[in-house]
């Protein structure tokens, strides 16, 4: 695997005075509508593409479909349910399936007679959808509750249709016609949250209406010499990724979910990308929003750099969860695309030591665009996952791990992995390197080559397929994720551990619960950390609400510890009861007061304003 | 004068594990209390110390007292009426001048007893002025309609009493009383805002009472570790800037204003510091905030690097300028002090060239902590700003300009200057020098050496006393600033040139008016423009009204050019009559709804919130 991408060339930088005319912004690119691709179809009951399907094969070893993802697509992967029983550590019983009665069943529509006449009138026939299955998929995202109960239970309440808006004009007719007859509207981006952002409030009388925005996918203009580009709200990432790529540009944000999740989503969740370091996160990237709510449009008439205009509105839409209204477009920063990546991994002896290096490498000012931070079980976990090794590879693999671990005293139980992506140009990223290795080499680490970074960033894009492929063999699995300051980050990743560890044990649950965490994203005044946990659930009555109270105990724990109530996942309903325990009664009425105020009909009634644990929120 | 800056060594990069405890925050650090300076006493009826004054001296030279700022305090500028009279172009009469009449006088301070009698149950009697001295510096910021109103008119209305609480308690006391008993609040940090902000509202009934936050003004904590500080919002910036330098630590915060304004302000007006480029502006700064509103503080329970809370009011506090409640601490991000630090400057034969230059810089991402360009006027005000010159350094001065313009073909009347502040490791600075004076060539630009750049950083310290001094001979100036796309920037400059030379023209005015303007920020996606424009304006009748309505009509240009309203001074009373122009009418409704619903009573009645041209705004 070549150590160095390669990218295409990026815009020469020409001068200013000839880059664009003076008297305006008349530079700008009007880029073509993409056609879409066959083999982009999305599974609807378990994440991801329909091409890429975990599996286990006739000689009983997991297989996965597929040539999507390098390394892991059409691949046996041999070693990982061996590996994943002994962590678990007890057998599991791999042909006792959870049966998925995927789609469950859902209540028939409530009737919205006169609101769909409305809004017949501008929507075509194609844009209104009533079907079970489309209505099931726009009433969840992707925790494990939500992802258990499609399959084995069913949702409280689901959209009762679905709508597609192909521009603002029908967004605004969509927003009125709701006001004027009493309909709960529900913005939808790419259904990938990990918040219940998307579940319906089950109270809800009214008839509920979700608003997918996938057919407001374009980019509507590129302005190359000023950098920035306006796109609608429902363009999916990796299709702004590659349209702005046959630019010479990137917007530089890569949330883990990017293959699937939209503008109008990053903006909503307040998201967070793997290469903030060199981007920055959604608050540094967006220039201007436009917003359809109660009152209007939310519009400016010029996009600056840089403003101070008194209080202003663009900034509550992050975070905001479609509490307020529906983006339709966003400016956004462009940059050109970096001459070189390259991918680079170290390995330290212990967490600690890894989490120490992470923390001197933030202070030299020259950080990578990605540097993370894989715990001993996530390191292991990416061993496991290597297809089967064979031939001369497996054999240099094999001494090279005698080597480490022999030699040099690595201890497999104990050792961490750093992967990094230093993005730049050439001297950029040398003096990256040469800064990265210079600082690893004073906390103990060893440079461990760019392929095992490459596969640590790869396992980002494959971790949410096996998590509902091993559904199916009855191990519940999430993610939950924080951000704290440095001095509290270690001690945080062990008071979790031993809090799980401490619930499994009061529950009588057998084995061992699987906890893992990733430092995902450095800061000069702390990091994220990303956490995994699973457990083997085989006999277990509720294994969706057994882990949803687990998780809320690792959550108190994570508060106790000194984390955030998220880093970029949110609150959705998920975290909402948590609220009053991050912000004191004042701030939590302001924002009841704001909603109130813009919002009074509670038009878009499914948010996350309310800090109370209602509607089937885990058990206390 | 050394090229380089000495600085106090920084606090050396322990490592994490070393750092601090791991198990908390316990290594946070107490400062004392920093005791007040005699020196530091500051002129009431124009800007600045009173150590620091200019005058005209027994030799008809303008001459500056003290000795505060380097290569100006103590000397004489024989230069300065010369010049400036040679552009303006037409003589001046220095011998007539403005009379100062200052303290205007003020109403009585309306009855508020039943107010007064509660707060002084929680106010000591030093802690409550009714002076009308102190009344009158309440009731203005800095915008030349103010300070020639101060001196040659009158202020519509002045708050009625002024209070100085000295914690959080006291400031909710406050704002309780406030409510109970009909009272109007302003909270006042520096006074140093140039936007009419502190104007109180004339149709007022209520009494107007200032709460001035200026003996909040401690860190209550340094955690060193986690590079990050709690910080009363009184603090003035340079005391902040002192008091963490002991400690090896900046906040990177630099706004012209840092002598005087204060964290607080900072925050209310969305401000931006010279050194952004390294450390951020004052959004990026900031970490949390406590605010005291009429629904009680608004708090968080920690302080996370990042997070994804769902809508958070603490970004509503950016550019809110005193219209939701008072800010009474802030914890903010910290940088050990940089170990180099130096200065440049670059001259280009005209402002294309070096706007060209400044693109190209932008795009190496190598960008020094602050780069600025003046344009020729301004270039040469620095030069006339440049004391009586004698002996060798003045024929080395001599010699080199003469080499400039003779051989090198620069053009006196074209060139303009870029300087420059480099911070960083010496590494750092190294590679951005030679960045910067590689693409300087490119674009026909020639060194000019750390002296010129250290004086052009001196003249923004200077410049305000300077405004205030003409005024005494009659000429009206004030500085306003935008920002604006890359592309646009240079036309706007011409624009706004051109539109203010027509008004003048149209206006019957006497010679030419001084419009001078440099580029102060650079982004990605455009720059910062800060103008400077002032008239002669001896017999002219309301030379007040009249550069308020020039203004205007500048403004107007800035925004038909492309141009927001504000780059960091803000909105206050001075532009919100143009939110309209910019803003969606949803937009503005959405302010209204949430200051009202936030603070039905308006207790914190002056505001930026209304956008209408009410209370002597510029005529249209």
């Amino acid at each position: 695997m070549p150590q160095t991408d390669t990218l295409p060339p990026s815009t020469p930088a020409a001068p200013l005075s000839q880059a664009a005319p003076q008297t305006g912004l008349s530079g700008r690119i009007v880029p073509p509508v993409l056609p879409p691709k066959a083999a982009d179809a999305e599974s609807l009951d378990v994440w991801g593409f329909k091409d890429t399907a975990f599996g286990i094969n006739e000689r009983g070893h997991v297989h996965v479909t597929g040539n999507r993802y390098d390394g892991m697509s059409g691949q046996e992967l041999p070693n990982l349910m061996p590996w994943f029983q002994s962590v678990v550590g007890i057998p599991m019983d791999l042909s006792k399936r959870l049966t998925s009665a995927y789609p469950c069943p859902v209540a028939p529509s409530r009737p919205a007679d006169a609101f769909l006449a409305e809004i017949r009138s501008v929507l075509a026939a194609d844009q209104i959808a009533t079907d079970d299955a489309i209505r099931l998929r726009h009433g969840h995202g992707h925790t494990q509750e939500e992802m258990y109960a499609i399959k084995a239970g069913k949702l409280g309440r689901v959209p009762d249709y679905v709508v597609y808006p192909t521009d603002e004009e029908q967004v605004i007719a969509l927003v009125e016609a709701a006001k004027r007859h009493d309909v709960c509207l529900i913005p939808y981006g790419g259904g990938t949250n990990v918040t219940d952002a998307l579940r319906c409030p089950e109270q809800e009388l009214r008839p509920i209406v979700s608003v997918d925005m996938k057919r407001m996918n374009r980019i509507l203009w590129i302005d190359p010499a000023n950098r920035m580009a306006c796109v609608q709200a429902g363009m999916v990432g990796r299709h702004l990724m590659e349209q702005l790529g046959q630019h010479g540009f990137t917007m530089g944000h890569e949330p883990d979910s990017i293959e699937f999740s939209t503008l109008g989503g990053w903006i909503s969740t307040h998201a967070s990308g793997m290469k903030k370091n060199r981007y920055g996160n959604i608050e540094d990237l967006v220039l201007d929003v436009r917003v359809v709510t109660l009152n209007g449009v939310l519009s400016r008439t010029a996009q600056a750099p840089r403003e101070s205009i008194g209080v202003d509105p663009r900034l509550w839409l992050f975070g905001s969860e479609g509490s307020f209204g529906i983006i339709t477009t966003a400016v956004v920063k462009l940059f050109p695309l970096p001459p070189v990546r390259k991918y680079g991994s170290v390995l330290f002896k212990t967490f600690q030591q890894g989490v120490d290096f992470m923390y001197a490498l933030t202070q030299t000012g020259r950080i990578p665009a990605s540097v993370r931070l894989m715990d001993n079980l996530q390191f292991q976990f990416g061993q496991a996952l290597k297809p089967a090794p064979g031939g001369l590879k497996a054999l240099k693999s094999k001494l090279e791990k005698a080597y480490v671990l022999n030699v040099l005293g690595y201890d497999p139980n104990q050792m961490v992995a750093c992967t990094l992506v230093f993005e730049g140009d050439a001297a950029e990223v040398a003096e990256q390197e040469r800064t990265v290795y210079r600082v690893a080499k004073r906390f103990g680490g060893m440079k461990a080559g760019a392929e095992n970074g490459k596969r640590g960033y790869a396992l980002t894009y494959s971790i949410a397929y096996i998590r509902d492929f091993i559904m199916t063999l009855n191990v519940m699995a999430e993610s939950f994720e924080t951000s704290v300051p440095w001095t509290q980050a270690v001690s945080l990743c062990e008071n979790v551990r031993r809090r799980i560890e401490a619930e499994h044990k009061a529950r009588g649950l057998a084995g061992n619960p699987f906890v893992s965490c990733r430092v995902t994203q450095v800061y000069e005044t702390g990091v994220a950390i990303y956490f995994y946990y699973a457990y083997y659930a085989k006999d277990v009555e509720h294994p969706s609400d057994v882990y949803l109270a687990i998780e809320k105990a690792a959550r108190e724990e994570v508060l106790a510890s000194g984390g955030s109530l998220s880093h970029h996942h949110g609150v959705g309903k998920l975290r909402r009861g948590f609220l009053p325990a991050i912000m004191s009664p004042a701030a939590l009425e302001w924002r009841r007061l704001a909603k109130q105020a813009i919002d009074p009909g509670n038009v878009f009634g499914c948010n996350n304003l309310i800090p109370a644990d209602d509607q089937g929120a885990p058990p206390a």
